[in-house]
């Protein structure tokens, strides 16, 4: 097995940072050292196969991206990343480990879905993956299955208070649902909307004329996330389930969660770059020559942009630092805009819902980092070691020490990076929800279990490279 | 320099656990090693000068305790630890750090009480030492010499809503104290309870004839607790001074601290062993044929014992778990029974304020993780890694990593602690306010930067291994 | 049209009490009078029909009970008392006006409903009558129906989060529902338990064999109804619906209520007799030779009784103080035991919902006087001016003033009513849920329309005295 | 004694509006009748000596203003309106009731302050006058003479967190002064600001040649009303006190009041014309040929003009309608620009702190109703129901019933009236604070106790109408 000595830089941790070299065998980082020491009499780089210089830079654990939708099928198409395609993508930015979602909907049974996922993902994938298991299809037989779902390494199921007749559970779904979760263990993963509502507003807005992207926004109202994250938060205190609230994007939903947390409740939310960067008036605004006001479709998500002027983007940073939300995560879920999001042209209901941000999500929350919202550590936490905990993966992910994969991500305060089609993304979609965006740093160099998979701008890695993580329950519980 | 392998122990950080082996060079750590490894080709623990041995056992960084008064004096008496037998003593329990408080008073100058301290501490601590400035007459000598304290390596101050005519600090003066925590970043630590509404309250209670200990917590209520809590909020967010209220011991109080954090403000509370184990019932319940009722005087302190009848112990716990809190300190001021505490026998007024338990902390919060309170990461968390951070000593201290001072301590999971004066302990009262306590763990061995100064219950240190701590502004801003 | 004067008494207002006479030509109230005096030469006691000393006495509106259920079909069985018994018996405890509710169901109209319910009323009343009507099926039909309301003097609706199959509306119908509030004005009540999910864990209790009355309370956990409230607040506040919470019984359930009327939402909120007196700790002692422990079936209804340890009554008694809940009404709606309670033997979920309190709830509130809970003017608005103003009767009634139809009590605080079987109550059960309560007050007369129908401890009213009262919209509105 | 019959108006009460006739008997009402009607066959309008035609008006109890300062000595000058001047603008305005403020201060006996004031007042008032005590030395001597108050008909009593050196007094008065209210039922009324705190600011300012009277209101932060409002919440929690706060102007402040009033605290607020309709913007703004900046100098008063930008207008509004408040006064304390306000040239602390509202409050508070931000009924509740019912008044005034003072405004919702000294106001200052309000509706005529003493734009009445009205306790304690 061959030995790597990441050396000069400067380790990062959730708690802090501290100059430390990195000695990697074959796939796991076996010491973390004095950096330049003469170990024990040693020269260690000179003992090493491969040294990797840091030297001012920031060595971190990689990216967990706990939230991706690789192919999944939505709106009678299906998201455009492959397993291959986004993984590869991930790579590129310094994501290591993905959680992707297993479907599972009426009439299916639950270890099918996951079959069916780890066929679309085995050998194909550039980095480490893992599954939740969405159960969209709440019934006796389903609740048995998802019982033996921790000891397939699936720790974790996700339910969904919108999209009735897809996804949808009801109350009393959810409610057998989290019993489940509680004598598990298995935690609670939520999207926290009101669906039956919000159809109601969409389809009165479509009866009004109002067609445009801009009204999926209208329609999903910020009141209907936050009584949703209420529900499940009440749902989960009958239960005693703990609870994970994905994508959360108002900051009245964040004061729920807050008030629920100030009670001593187990109770979890993530946000994602789109939340804390773009809003509903820059969607509203969004035109082009190519798709005219139709352009705002490259933004259409659920939970939805939300307005600046009402302050949600704040909020959501804000949440960030008072660990109010715990993660961020990107809910990759792309479509290009041609044959995919214009089957909405004239009706916003049949965009498909999602945005790409995998490639970009390390560095849009770094540049966090340069603009101050969060700390350099919290930078660290929220994107990899709290995933890790929250997960069930840590000590293999989500931290840089002896025993753990070696998933390392050395970044460049110093470099930039240009987001855009301009410059290249590597996500499969034919536009960039990211446009523009500059990044006062750089992702230089990327090992996945000890393997150089990214360096120099250039992509080193192969196809199947990753492999599945069975992950144990959440370490993250309050 | 001497070498050292702990080998074979469970490392222990806030976000995880791992096993681990920690190579110490000289004063400082160098490595964290996969356990048994042969590094590099080096049989690494034959290569050392001494290998510890610490299979079953946690591999932690030595306890900080933040808030100890050795010598203070108070109520005509002084605190009966020296700081040779009180760092001792923490030695002894797992503490290898402490951070005191340099006392100045009206009409003293700054500089003075810091140097009569450091002259106090100089060549007689077991283990490191920093201090806070205690500021007891905000004036403009003060207010410009305060200035100077973060060159001094002492970068946060506490101020006194209590004690008027001894601490006090009227609002105008905190004010003002809190714009040079503004300006300088030190953090601003706060005795939050109304004085003057206690001292008219505890006046009341004496002319009534209620003189006993007991009547000392019910003079100091709640809700001058809760009130203190909210201004000194109230004023840091006015001059946007960092803030840390010590000795939190009323849910009110927490609730506070909640809310202001919920707002994002950089408000920080600690908590202390007896606000969590130790009730007002207890206190009214305490008598002894040496003592009477008097005997509740071994437990008063100020803030004072709450009742648990109102849940405060329960509150202090869960805050602890949601973060409201963040610290356990000790506020170790020990007075003996005899010639101290009897000084307010027919008055409580008069009792010498302070309990202690620099010895026990480490212990008696491990058993919390024991009883499920919390978890063994946030054990280490609260008692060492974040007040490294809360006051500038992280990278040196509080976490186990290359570079750090080697102060770490293996502690036995499976070994036994009963507490108490039959079991001597090393404090220098003639009582115990732990009498009685069991522990379900152990401290083994403690080593403070490389020096094995504890192991095998025998102290192997001497006065005057302990160096001051010159700390850096608080790493733990929100 | 004959002339009455009430003289000698205290008036009382919802504001305040002062001596006045009261002067009553046939059915209206048209002049309030200095006491004694000779108006403007006048000697108006001699100069009126017939004179009623009120000397000593209170003179108050009479009692609106906004809440009632005459001849509900529910459980496959009926409300027992009809609109003739259960008036009758309302005017014996002093209340001279009800809003029952009129019932619509899947696949009906609402008009039909209406007619149904104003068949069952007409001409078998003994006080003045109102409707709300139910939508228990809320389609494009019943939607248009419901507009027409207002100008039938129906001016609230009442929607069921709870009942699924029966009663019950989804979130998309109470949503369409809310805005047809929004449009006309009228105000939309709630049943706010989480139906669906108390569903569930009901029938979980029944399948591990706890089937007795006391799990009907535990089955409707807190949680659901603070849950719903907290919904139904949220789409209230979508869709600019002002809302009207009936039955709270829940203390967080008015934590919401208190939340939303503090952001500046118009919502209210009713509670009942049985949860400020009564609670779930007494139906489980319940327990009698004729029924066994099924005997805590008498005090089954929805919402539940609340345990008295977890502090709901004192919450709801401080909620009426604070204003957080505005009015008390009954939810009248009574079974016997025999033939109706009894069909839940077996299976708690089969006992007819309800209790019975129409004839006891201006004596059980004047109690809350007589032990401070609140004061006496409150007693008035609670039970009678507030009703008036939240559904559109005030002028007509709930006041004493000129123009207002004489529906007046005279209320003895030097009398005594014992309630219960064996003094015979009034109402049309076979038992009393209220056995043994005593009131330290009286109803000594009682005028409808200037008719004394209740003196003296005698009946001396007429079947169909009471007319249909058409209702304007809310004049409560913040 | 003249009998006066006010026929044909709309009675308008805090709870509803009826037509009603008013009768009149010498100094009192003695009958409301159904309007028109021959009463038991008198022909009633023409039975009287008087009768006022309020046809297409509203009739309403006279306003009573709580919060007056008539030669109030303050910064080396004093409040222009005497007694005699001031109470006559009131009744211009349809005010017939004022509670001034009688002063104590250090080394004053309270009985000499109180007599000091009934001097000034006596025989020079055109309504009915009340006092309030401030207690501006807290000393035994003075805690002594409270106890005596409410036999004077002074049953509430003031005390300053701010102006130390002047009225303040500290929390160890304000703790004893509380005790007093507790044990004599006595309102505490407080100015809410940390004086302390508020004082450092303001030098600060001006230290660096921040002067203008814009400075007053940045000085006077609403963080430190926000403080002292829970600080007195607190120490009337803690005393168990009712507490009253007066003129509250940050929306952060009536946080804190609606957070203790929904635990059921027995807490109060009031606000003023200006916090509802001014802004510190506008002061800022204020520039004049004869001033330059120096005009903001006519809206300085404490506490301050509240940014408009913050939200602070719209949430007293608000507060108004949910009752978080419960009053309207005016603070009135006016000082002319010239000799006075300009003594603070150069100087925002030497502005004398005031404004003059007297003669308009029931107007601005009438626009409120027309621009539907608070009900006609809450106008009548705000600025006169409620202030009877706090302080002790109620049944002689703030209610239209038999047996109360005949203090009756007619006022003409078809009326106009322009503010501001082009078009005169009768108030002693040489500027109107209000210059260029326009009102949508006028005062017509105004009876105090029974005396006709406006009428068709004239004064009436004469010097000494009014007597001191000796008041009972609080009837408003929750």
């Amino acid at each position: 097995m061959a030995t790597t000595l990441i050396t000069g830089g400067t380790v990062v941790s959730s708690t802090g940072r501290a100059p430390a070299d990195v000695l990697i065998d074959g796939e796991r980082i076996v010491g973390v050292l004095e950096p330049g020491s003469r170990l024990l009499g040693t020269d260690v780089a000179a003992s090493v196969d491969r040294v990797i210089d840091a030297t001012g830079k920031y060595v971190i654990p990689g990216g967990i991206d706990a939230h991706t939708h690789m192919e999944l099928p939505f709106g009678g198409t299906a998201a455009i990343d492959t397993f291959e395609t986004g993984t590869r993508a991930a790579a590129w930015g310094g994501t290591t480990s993905i959680i992707d979602f297993a479907v599972q909907r009426y009439g299916e049974r639950v270890q099918d879905g996951l079959a069916a996922w780890h066929e679309k993902a085995a050998g194909n994938c550039a980095i480490d993956y893992g599954f939740h298991q969405i159960v969209g299809g709440v019934d006796d037989d389903s609740l048995a299955a998802m019982r033996s779902l921790p000891d397939e390494g699936v720790s974790s199921f996700k339910l969904f208070m919108a999209y009735p007749g897809v996804f949808y559970s009801d109350d009393a779904q959810v409610l057998k649902a989290m019993q489940v979760s509680r004598d598990t263990g298995m935690l609670t993963m939520m999207h926290a909307e009101n669906g039956p509502a919000i159809d109601v507003l969409a389809q009165q807005l479509v009866d009004q004329g109002k067609t445009d992207p801009y009204y999926h926004g209208i329609a999903r109202a910020w009141e209907m996330e936050e009584e949703a994250t209420h529900r499940a938060i009440m749902l989960a205190k009958l239960t005693g389930a703990p609870l994970y609230v994905v994508h959360v994007s108002a900051k009245q939903a964040v004061e729920q969660l807050a008030w629920a947390r100030d009670k001593g409740q187990n109770v979890y939310g993530e946000t994602c770059p789109q939340y804390l960067y773009l809003s509903l008036e820059e969607q509203l605004g969004a035109k082009s020559d190519e798709w005219g006001s139709f352009e705002g479709a490259k933004w259409v998500c659920s939970t939805p942009l939300r307005s600046r002027e009402e302050g949600h983007q704040d909020a959501m940073w804000q949440a960030l630092r008072t660990n109010d939300l715990q993660m961020v995560s990107t809910d990759h879920c792309p479509f290009c805009m041609k044959d995919q999001k214009e089957l909405g042209v004239g009706d916003f209901r049949k965009i498909p819902n999602g945005i790409g941000s995998i490639e970009h999500r390390m560095d849009l929350m770094y540049q966090g980092v340069v603009t101050g919202e969060i700390t350099l550590e919290r930078w660290v936490e929220l994107t990899s070691t709290t995933p890790a905990r929250m997960f069930g993966l840590y000590g293999r992910k989500g931290v840089i020490q002896p025993g753990a994969d070696a998933d390392v991500v050395v970044y460049d305060p110093n470099g930039h990076t240009s987001i855009g089609m301009g410059k290249t993304h590597h996500m499969n979609m034919d536009h960039s929800a990211w446009e523009g965006f500059e990044i006062d740093g750089h992702v230089d160099t990327v090992l996945s279990r000890g393997k150089v998979i990214v360096d120099d701008n250039a992509y080193l890695g192969a196809k199947g490279d990753g492999r599945f993580l069975k992950r144990g329950l959440s370490q993250y519980l309050i």
